[in-house]
């Protein structure tokens, strides 16, 4: 046993330290005598004594379900491999062979939890913990992973073989494997709607994909078909005719309202409102340290106008009343997208919110005047304007007042935000609120990081959007080409170009971004420029100067000064 | 002339370079020139055809009606001065005389702007537009300044008079001295309170302090003699019997309410709330760049609980109907307060704050459980939680609800935050919004600057407070003993160390300051250490890391990271 202790502790960080290798060759030793000279009987019961303690090597490594480069930080550490595969293991020894009965058997924790993959038989019990996903990694328990790793695309990747190659434990019998193969997976993705070509995808099951800055930046009102997209699960085919909305939670029971009924019986109401996920400039903390999240750029933004019924409006008809206000406190949403186990897209938002006649919430079927886009929530999303992208559900099935916030994982194990000190073994997402409101936000769509200027030009012209949560207006926006240490101000636009400027919004209701624009002299003698720019919203919220201070381990709330090096090439 | 203009060209920048003596040694032998070769025609000719081009060496001096520090930028740039003296330059020229009737017949741009201090005569026509107190200098025209400088004592400074020096024209009859010196100014602040010694005073006159830092985070709610000061003119003595509040600007006319009516006729609400000077920590923007304002360190800041009646039960009182919000913005206040010309104090807020259920807008007549204090706005002053100090008016006299913001000094040209390569040259305050809700803010109270602490002792305890404008709850306080490379997070406290945590307020009505404490183990080796601290709020605004980027040439809105160095000695 001493033995087979020291050889787990290799293995501890062998997946950190190959490539294409499952097992590195120390480890590969350890494999061999493992399966030579002790039992299965002894190796579970070594691994049910030996629960996580990998995991500050292991932990913090990926997202809840649409993590793309949760793995990535392996993948990057794993180049430094050397060339002994598992294959050469397995070669040289006879791993133990399994019935699909005895998987079967292991289906929880007290069992242990076996799955089988490609023919290979993994005992994942130690790994439940370290699930980025959660425990919906149980679902897969005494079964096989292909079905469920065909609806989370984040799975498909080679560094994810490498962590399931640690745990195998021996083979699915051959009859048992030929059985397995006549069950075919099907791809929940394959009624996705087509995309437009120039979107820049950060993940493609599910779809999540932001416009090149440049572009962003040339439209006040950004089209359609380039607004950033951020889809948690597949996109629902949902029928308009048969479309039913519930709404729950209120005294007079469960009012149930058509799409018809929702285009007829309340005013619509159109309000222009940016959206921003939680994650945009996701890829500046990156640099910092290796967050778990979509990679985002600096587009995971954009700005629509949104038209349909009043949140507000439907819950009066639901019959709301003020009194409803001394017992709930939240409006949680479900999506009609869900994942295999039906377990739906939820989030929730402030009662006060919801109802205040400031609120603006909409039960939105257009938008930028055209019916929702698949992608964007056909038929019915909600519009929470001046909150964080995730609480805006789309194809939206219910609506519930509650005293409570929704109970998903969205609301409760993600979208939070954390001391730069939090990391993934001391975090507790009870100790932090959901994230609603963001706050004041800015960054450079114009010129891209990289970019050259002439010195014959004299100037160069900075362009960029800048927009803060919670209706609060942005008034100003400064911008620097010498890092920050002097300042221009930029002028400010609300519209689009060839129109009039927009009338000043109420306070409080200032749900749409501005963009923005400054020529500034090239500063004599200088190399290269950086470029620096930070806004202002009317309650004076600044933005912070730097990344590393508010890193957080889930890359959200990424709203330092933006910064992008221009190099000046003499004449 | 030719000789005449080269004289004004040195004395233009003369009195940055002189301590004691109003008129340097050049500048000196111009004015005997100029005294003796001139006629006083050919000087106000002159003095008429070259208005203010100084602006860039003097403009940016000194505040508004509470500008103490003004001047200092002046006496500072002053201790470089040799010695000769205005009396030497007196004694050796004969300056013109002139009747009060001819100084009385200077009291416009067009005719000249005269005024007379001590016997001396002054044309301040090019000062005028220099003037921090704006045009308000205009009242003392073709009179004495006496009666004016014993109302804002910040003139009350030796490189006051350096300034006026400058300016002078000639003296005052002998006859007409007699005159003046029987007319006797009284002091208006002589009915102000007495204050509590532990106090550290600003300004005297109006009066304006704060207490010491480490007896602020004693106590969560903050006792009313040592909260934070912060007068603008002379407290007014107001009769509670006769007292008068007026409601303008409803369609039903002007409602009067008595001090019994307030406490009467409407439920009377209570809210604990934090308020904060717009100026709190501006001593810090001074040290990267001199501002103009009082020099607050982190103290302008104070907890208390309030009672009153809500202002919106009285404006609904008052004849206010939904339909008002159709074209009125914004409620005005009026305070008793008042300068020489009956100017009194005044602000105002969004009408939505101010109807607002939510907003919990109070026309409070209890501070900390008992009538408000005299320093305090004795009997009924407003306040706006989550808004900044200036504009809980205190001493209120009248209510106006109005289609346009309060036109006073205090809402229009000051208290405003602008980028900081705006200066006084190029700012235009109709540009920026005036401040209402205030950005987080977060401080160190315990240790000081400059403390010590025993290596032996191992570790240090921070205390500090933290609190953030428009109802954002703070969720979260960072700190870090090495100037902001490792971060800790604090423990929040919402009431008195001996009691029960209060509960969460619901969200936009977190009213009241948090106060933090944090043990953190001293780092080995080193030998200072630079405590820092910063807040997030719900909203998940951070402060900025340091002061130069935001500093702003009002020394506003200063709430970037706070940092105080502490020794370690060694055992």
């Amino acid at each position: 046993m001493l033995l087979l202790r020291r050889c787990r502790s290799l293995t501890r960080f062998g997946p950190l330290n190959t490539q294409r290798n499952p097992v590195g060759p120390a480890v590969a030793s350890c494999a061999v005598r493992l399966w030579s000279s002790g039992s299965s009987e002894e190796q579970r019961s070594y691994r049910h004594a030996h629960r996580p303690r990998w995991r500050h090597a292991l932990a913090g490594l990926l997202a809840g379900t649409g993590a793309v480069l949760a793995y990535g930080l392996h993948h990057h550490q794993a180049e430094q491999s050397d060339s002994t595969s598992l294959q050469t293991i397995e070669k040289i020894s006879t791993p133990p062979i399994f019935t699909q009965e005895e998987v079967n058997s292991h289906r929880s924790l007290e069992d242990g939890v076996w799955v089988t993959y490609k023919g290979g038989v993994y005992d994942i019990t130690e790994f439940v913990a370290m699930h980025p996903g959660g425990e919906k990694i149980l679902l897969a328990a005494g079964g096989a992973l292909e079905p469920f790793w065909a609806l989370y695309a984040v799975h498909n990747q080679e560094h994810v073989l490498e962590i399931l190659s640690e745990y195998k434990v021996g083979e699915l019998s051959a009859e048992d494997q030929k059985k397995q193969q006549t069950v075919k997976s099907s791809d929940p993705y394959s009624s996705d709607p087509v995309r437009h070509p120039a979107l820049r995808i950060n993940s493609l099951k599910p779809f999540n994909a932001e416009p090149p800055p440049e572009i962003l930046s040339d439209s006040y009102i950004t089209p359609s078909a380039i607004f950033f997209k951020r889809n948690h699960l597949p996109v629902p085919q949902v029928d308009p005719d048969s479309y039913q909305l519930r709404v729950e939670g209120l005294s007079e029971g469960v009012l149930t309202l058509s799409l018809k009924d929702l285009k007829t019986k309340f005013k619509k109401h159109t309000i222009t409102a940016t959206l921003q996920c939680a994650g945009n400039r996701r890829s500046e903390m990156n640099k910092v340290k290796q967050v778990k999240g979509l990679n985002w750029g600096i587009a995971a933004i954009s700005n629509a106008t949104w038209s349909g019924a009043r949140l507000r409006d439907v819950l009066m008809d639901a019959g709301y009343y003020p009194d409803v206000s001394q017992w709930a406190r939240h409006v949680q949403f479900e999506g009609l997208d869900k994942d295999v186990t039906g377990t739906t897209y939820g989030a929730s938002i402030p009662l006060n919110k919801a109802i205040s006649e400031d609120g603006d919430v909409l039960l939105a079927y257009e938008m930028n005047g055209e019916d929702l886009p698949a992608d964007h929530g056909y038929p019915v999303r909600v519009i929470v304007p001046g909150t964080v992208g995730a609480r805006n559900v789309k194809w939206l099935g219910k609506i519930i007042v509650s005293a409570e916030e929704s109970h998903s994982h969205w609301q409760q194990n993600d979208y939070k935000g954390f001391s730069p000190g939090t990391d993934w073994d001391t975090v507790d997402f009870k100790s932090a609120p959901a994230i609603q409101e963001l706050p004041i936000q800015s960054a450079i769509t114009m010129p891209a990081d990289g970019a050259v200027v002439d010195r014959s030009d004299e100037e160069v012209t900075v362009k960029g959007y800048a927009w803060s949560g919670g209706g609060r207006e942005v008034v100003r926006v400064d911008v620097s080409v010498d890092g920050g240490k002097t300042w221009q101000v930029a002028q400010l636009r609300s519209s689009e170009k060839e129109q009039a400027p927009a009338p000043s919004p109420p306070p409080g209701q200032a749900w749409a971004w501005k963009l923005w624009e400054v020529t500034a002299p090239l500063p004599q003698e200088a190399q290269e420029l950086e470029i620096v720019c930070k806004a202002v919203d009317n309650s004076y919220n600044m933005q912070p100067d730097t990344v590393s201070p508010i890193w957080n381990l889930r890359g959200v709330l990424s709203n330092a000064w933006h910064r992008v090096k221009v190099k000046v090439r003499e004449d």
